[in-house]
């Protein structure tokens, strides 16, 4: 297990995908670099009022703390409580053009630890120990450190437990079906090289996962997603990673090609910035990044990165039988096989 | 304890209120009635593009269920689980005109009481009681029923604890000094006749539940609020909710009738929009209504009548010194006495 390996490619897959965004719109990112003062920080890239973005978001964010939030990790519940390290890439991009959709990728990488012996003060010890339970005994306890054996001579300090998780999922306003193939095909092709079941299993996890309950609608039309995933070990799993994270311009770059300089009027505009309300609705209610973001005291501009522009609400609107907005509900926010 | 006087109380409040808001507007309110699957119903009075209110929702609804959600009460974690009757009126109004502030207000009756005898399939048994333990014995502990005598003869049935809750608070775009002190003044006067420690109560409690920790920011200029509310036995704790319904109208007009002219331009637009995305924000990760009527599967459309018409999100936007938009966050969404 060898973070900054995990590190160097998240910061270096951030500048790949500013660098094609701008060649794209034309207009530069604003790079905007932060720090947490509970430890770690990021640089979080924004495009907004671009020629084809209307708001763009890349961040990167290295961040750690001693307690990990229970809505870090659904399938390892013994790491909350832990101290912990997360470094990821995040995105979302909302393009102008009603046509084009909005696209959201994420890779991420988090390690949960027990706490070095320094940092176990009488608080911390409090809160997550019996008082009366030696040190000692924890690291007695330790099991070897996983993959990398830099970490062997570390295991009295540490217990890490790690994980990858990420994806990405294409929202439209208008659907098409040959985005949506597209989309999914690149995803399937990113997963191929490690298993033919991954697509499916992670296609299912993204429909389960991207689903808006109170509204019984999916976010979009999927994609993939994954999480708390090391079943491969460290070496495999990273490049599962990978492949997904360098799939994302092959994956969405083609379908915002050919979409970005379609006519629109004010009827599209309208749509668009109505089932932008849906977006909202989904990252503020449901997205775990974004719980775990707040609940961490995250830095909340580059959490809400992920805002659309404008967006706007009104009460019970429903499209007209047989209209391009209809479709979207009928032919796309469905469950639906697309390869 | 009689719900049927609280429901009628309700229903009436919610007439008053629409009519008095059509008198303003000048244009009429939709009214739309509504049935929940699993019990109840509401009408939620809507009026969008007016031409004083650019969205106004005042909602009624009574609703039941047979297990409570734990978002429901705080004050009351033995009654989650139960089954439940929630009745109220909640209304959100957006004015169209910047310098006319946002409006909330809210008062509502919980009763959560043990299921009645044929409500309890095995199912039920089995998630909240051992399956060892007789039915009879809940029975037993049975406490006389509260204030309402004709509940006496149901005691073998029920096992109720009611609470009210409720409040209103402002959120202005453009602070005014004059607009705050009259509201809160109307607050205060609408508690005084039940004792002069109960508006600082309430007004704490609403700076405390109307605030954005991720921003570190209050909604507005606050008001009052007040949940899990029965210390003063039914009848005056009734009488408490129905002084805080009913001076709505006098805390909210007048500050409607001297800002809803008031000449503004697309600067004043832009930052009504942008400063409604804390409203967005507010309801959707804080907000306890809003969580209970989701997680009871309520209607959805009833609840997010909440949501502005248009908003806007951009990254880490601040206003310029000693503009009226940084007075807003100097002046205004500030800890203050202002009475």
């Amino acid at each position: 297990m060898n973070s900054q390996t995990v590190l160097n490619y998240l910061q270096d897959l951030q500048n790949r995908i500013v660098e094609a965004l701008e060649l794209v719109d034309g207009k530069r990112f604003l790079h905007d670099s932060w720090q947490r003062s509970e430890g770690g920080g990021g640089t979080s890239c924004l495009l907004e009022d671009g020629n084809v973005f209307e708001r763009a978001g890349v961040g990167f964010s290295h961040v750690m703390g001693n307690k990990l939030p229970p809505s870090a990790t659904a399938a390892h519940p013994e790491a909350a409580g832990r101290s912990w390290e997360a470094m990821g890439v995040s995105l979302v991009l909302h393009p102008r053009n009603p046509f084009a959709p909005t696209v959201h990728m994420n890779v991420r990488f988090f390690v949960a630890k027990t706490p070095m012996p320094e940092m176990q003060s009488a608080k911390y010890q409090g809160a997550s120990q019996g008082a009366e339970e030696p040190n000692a005994r924890q690291y007695n306890q330790v099991r070897p450190a996983f993959g990398d054996e830099s970490n062997a001579g570390a295991a009295l300090e540490t217990q890490p437990i790690w994980w990858f998780g990420g994806g990405m999922d294409l929202t439209p306003y208008y659907g098409f079906e040959d985005d949506a193939v597209h989309f999914h095909r690149v995803c399937r092709d990113a997963l191929a090289p490690f298993g033919a079941d991954y697509y499916p299993r992670f296609k299912q996890a993204c429909d389960q996962y991207f689903y808006l309950k109170h509204r019984k609608e999916p976010r979009g039309i999927g994609g993939i997603f994954f999480d708390d995933f090391s079943e491969l070990g460290f070496d495999r799993s990273f490049a599962l990673q990978r492949n997904v994270g360098d799939a994302f311009l092959q994956a969405y770059l083609p379908i915002l090609q050919r979409r970005k300089d379609t006519p629109y009027g004010e009827r599209e505009r309208d749509f668009q910035a109505y089932r932008r309300g849906r977006y909202v609705e989904f990252n503020l209610v449901y997205d775990r990044g974004t719980l775990f973001g707040l609940q961490s005291n995250g830095r909340t501009e580059s959490i809400l990165m992920s805002m659309p522009p404008s967006v706007k609400w009104r009460y019970d609107w429903k499209p007209a039988d047989n209209t391009p907005e209809a479709r979207l509900y009928t032919d796309f926010l469905v469950d639906r096989d697309w390869l």
